[in-house]
């Protein structure tokens, strides 16, 4: 089943796809995919029916796409998770990193990625969404797929010259061993991702979610990403280094993980045959258009609006 | 005004401060602080001076605390953003470094904050935190007040075993200058947040709301806290390097701030006389009591619980 949160002249809708290009409605107190999340499985499906049924029917030209889930608790997305990047990590964790992305970064499949001036260069970065689907809090990895409620894709836009000027290099107080009171400094490295990774328009979703039953093996999944029609990537899901089951698993001991949670699974970034990369498809140019396809789950293509710079 | 969003035997409810220990709770549809911000001034007012006169009233030791606003889009913290703290300095950046902790990690006034073994050493880090009340997006620093709602208390709890665990040193992949898909590495440095900042009850919020007109200047108010009794910090917002208004004019250029949004505005950490530092107080044996002071708006008193090891 593939379900999408739309604005149609009609006001805000769920859909299903109907196929042939046709959106079957839900009811409109239905605000997005993330309320179906509540519901038990058969009144889901009941909705789902009838919408099919006898719902309003769309064409998909007359439709904006919004994120699926309008307004999720949190957008938790895994660094580094792709089974090429060890050879590139000197040191760092054997568990999934994570950093979190605001819903206000959040826009659907066609709405334009805003750029200022400032902002250097940016790049996309292809990934797997799974949208969480029950309550998780210190799930088992053996039980963590029964929280997916489906997947989706996620551009994890990123401004690396806005990292580079949001990381620390300081003198970090620490506490000096065999004393009470006392501290020491230990030189660190630390960095913040809320500008670079957080920006408003830095995180399209959608433009489906493909429920969990479609996807038997979300491991499988070839990815592209092209940018102005060019082909940046050329990667499939099978190269994850952490599985979905493991970083739901690791991510609840944590965090407890709510319906509607998005996780952005990591990069796919087998570069394609031509050698270009996602790291150097520069976004910050007007008009630049992203299309990045999983199989299996659709194409999300969002453009480049380049904004003045303000203030 | 101090409001706060409280669990009473008679359900969720906010109430105003009647004084002599005494609130006096809104109507039941409004569900959190947050649910005021949508609504005018007058109308906010009026149910406020309505609840005073005629609403309920409860004992405040008859009330369980409740994170102000229950679920904010945000709560967005300002790193390093102490005057002492360029002396540490050896790079970073010259404007405000910030970064993102879940709703999923607020917890109220008097709620457990829950340690797991592996959590490593946690200290607390007592911040002013702002309630945003309207919707800001690219707002200039002189119209930048009013935007604030109030202020309340963050405890912006960190693990700094968990921030060393999840920093990677690694090559980077950059594009190569002067070629079309050329790359190159640059050795870097990156830590992600998610868990050493945002793991559930590491955000302790409250226990009020003051309004901003009841606090004329937020960068004079003296902050304190104490571990099991003892000063750790004792300090004054005057220290904060930057102003809540360049923060929320900074942030709103990248990030657009929406009601109910927090801002943390920095860990305010003037070593107590006897030495003693937050960084060096381990909340990590069970038992262990925070209590953060703030004058004017109060005291946000949590209590350490120890979790056993899981899975």
């Amino acid at each position: 089943m593939r379900l999408a949160t739309v604005r149609h002249a009609a006001g805000t809708r769920v859909v299903v796809d109907a196929g042939d290009n046709e959106m079957a409605a839900l009811p409109s107190e239905i605000v997005d995919v993330g309320s179906l999340l509540g519901l038990l499985d058969e009144q889901r499906e009941e909705l789902v029916r009838n919408a099919l049924a006898a719902g309003d029917r769309y064409a998909a030209a007359d439709l904006g796409w919004l994120p699926p889930v309008l307004r999720p608790g949190k957008v938790l997305c895994v660094a580094l998770n792709h089974s090429s990047n060890p050879d590139r990590i000197m040191s760092g964790p054997s568990t999934p990193a994570m950093f979190i992305k605001p819903s206000s970064a959040l826009v659907g499949h066609g709405h334009a990625i805003r750029l200022r001036p400032d902002d250097g260069r940016v790049h996309p970065e292809p990934e797997l969404a799974v949208i969480i689907g029950r309550r998780a809090a210190d799930v088992r990895a053996d039980h963590a797929m029964q929280y997916v409620f489906g997947y989706s894709i996620l551009n994890d836009i990123t401004a690396p010259d806005l990292r580079a000027a949001d990381t620390f290099h300081y003198r970090a107080v620490h506490p000096q061993p065999g004393t009470a009171h006392g501290v020491r400094h230990v030189e660190s490295w630390v960095s913040y991702s809320a500008r670079y990774k957080g920006a408003d328009t830095f995180a399209p979703l959608g433009p489906w979610v493909v429920t969990r039953d479609d996807i038997p093996d979300p491991h499988a999944l070839r990815v592209t990403c092209a940018v102005d029609g060019e082909i940046v990537t050329d990667d499939t899901t099978a190269h994850l280094r952490f599985s979905v089951a493991e970083v739901i698993s690791f991510a609840s001991h944590y965090l407890t993980l709510e319906p509607g949670d998005v996780i952005g699974m990591g990069t796919a970034l087998a570069p394609a045959p031509s050698g270009q990369a996602v790291q150097n498809a520069d976004l910050n140019h007007s008009g630049a258009r992203v299309e990045i396809s999983i199989a299996g789950i659709g194409t999300l293509t969002n453009t480049v609006e380049q904004l003045a710079a303000q203030r």
